[in-house]
């Protein structure tokens, strides 16, 4: 099951997931300036990232939609990135949150789970129920591949649907709940399902709600620019969940008005190593 | 307002959209046999479906899962059937079901708004809120977009969380709620909205529960392939609901084991005008 090797990695390295949610105002002067297309720009960025962080990451997450803004040539440095993370054994998440009828889904589990655009783990919204999550148990039975499902989001108006209170309950929690029992036959040696679940950092209160998600293990966004900090993760992790946390902006431009030139990089390893004392200060 | 061209287009037309859900087992054997790359294959079939049906229908939709499931070969062909389609000054909807946080609805916006995969209206999921959806406002209000709300689907899980029932309704009937919220500061001359919502054709019960939606257009999938057809139709519009009624299968691949060479597109074209005659029976 790929939950135990991702799990197996953060442990080994850290529970850190870095966002590579690319934007051309974080490019450091001198690739800017380089006479390349947009996708060997962003390709170049993306690999002096990895480089100098991947001995210290569980995984990485690329949100498409970075990509998808620049149009084919930013869907072209999606495709060489995920490669080049495939090629060093490294763990993805594609963050493309999709949800669509069976027939659909299945065509998006091919786009993501083979071909051009292979991650190992896919976010999938769930708002169309099972059978728009069904089409991937194939793939995660028998490819190596997993899913993490929209629960709480980390979003100021994830409180619109998900927080709407259902007789003695929270939607979310019903939502967990579906999830807890989608993931039950791809439970792995860890303990935990490669069905797992979205959980925003930023909503604290949420934690104690879903402590009895046993098998579940989170992807859990809204570390730094969105708000969640020490606090929160201590919070998390005392509530005895189990996640990988992302950040991206926190990352990937943590060299802005520091360094713009090859060492660039170096920050943003500093940036993870920082993150990394605050994961352990909860963890040990 | 581009609501009003839509419904404009469909009463001088017909309340018809056009999937245009590639699949390869589609392809005529003419195309298939051809030395040419899977992209000119995809815009060739296309291009002949689109010019035998664009005097006879409101508006294409484009499935984008059947494009990137081909890589970036597929979103090549995806982008130039959206640009065939705008140079022809015909109507399209980008069906990507995107919901996403604030900052990355922003990037889906230049992706489906601007740029190469520039269409009319974008299909959105609700799930995460309110904020997943306003990054798309000043595109609606200054730019001539649309979107339209995923509310009820047409798949059988749709039940296992839309129809959930709080207090004294369903939860999309809250979904429709705040849809119409939303809608308000986009209505055109037509007294519809630029932010319209998607309803299966499937559930034929559903529908009046949304009539009091005065002012939402409705996408509407789910007629033949998926098991919508002339009764729900007339139950639809007999509740006073106006929304485009979307067919892929049953169109584009009606000429399967009937014509394999240049005339494939005829068949296409009779398909839409039997769907026009059931039409044609509500409406009258």
């Amino acid at each position: 099951m790929i939950i135990d090797k991702l799990i197996d990695n953060c442990r080994k390295k850290s529970f850190i997931c870095v966002g590579l949610d690319f934007n051309e105002d974080y490019l450091p002067t001198y690739i800017a300036k380089k006479d390349i297309s947009i996708d060997e720009k962003i390709f170049e960025f993306n690999k002096k990232i990895i480089d100098d962080t991947k001995d210290l990451v569980g995984c990485y997450k690329l949100q498409i939609a970075c990509y998808e803004a620049y149009g084919i040539e930013g869907l072209i440095a999606y495709k060489n990135t995920v490669k080049y993370l495939k090629q060093n054994d490294l763990i993805t998440i594609g963050d493309v949150k999709r949800g669509d009828i069976l027939s659909t889904a299945n065509m998006y589990a091919k786009a993501h789970f083979e071909n051009d655009f292979e991650v190992d783990f896919m976010t999938i919204n769930p708002y169309m129920g099972e059978d728009s999550v069904s089409p991937y148990y194939e793939y995660i039975k028998n490819k190596q591949k997993g899913i993490f499902v929209l629960l709480k989001t980390s979003n100021e108006s994830s409180k619109d649907f998900q927080d709407i209170k259902i007789d003695e309950e929270l939607l979310y929690e019903k939502v967990g709940k579906k999830i807890d029992s989608w993931s039950k036959d791809f439970i792995g040696e860890s303990n935990y399902s490669s069905v797992g679940a979205v959980l925003g950092l930023t909503n604290e209160d949420d934690f104690k709600k879903l402590k009895k998600l046993k098998n579940t293990f989170f992807l859990v966004p809204g570390y730094g620019a969105q708000g969640g900090g020490l606090k929160q993760l201590k919070e998390f992790y005392s509530n005895g969940l189990l996640g990988v946390v992302n950040s991206s902006r926190g990352i990937i431009k943590a060299h802005k008005n520091i360094c713009e030139d090859e060492n660039f990089s170096k920050e943003s390893r500093k940036a993870v190593l920082k993150m990394k004392e605050d994961l352990d200060k909860c963890l040990s």
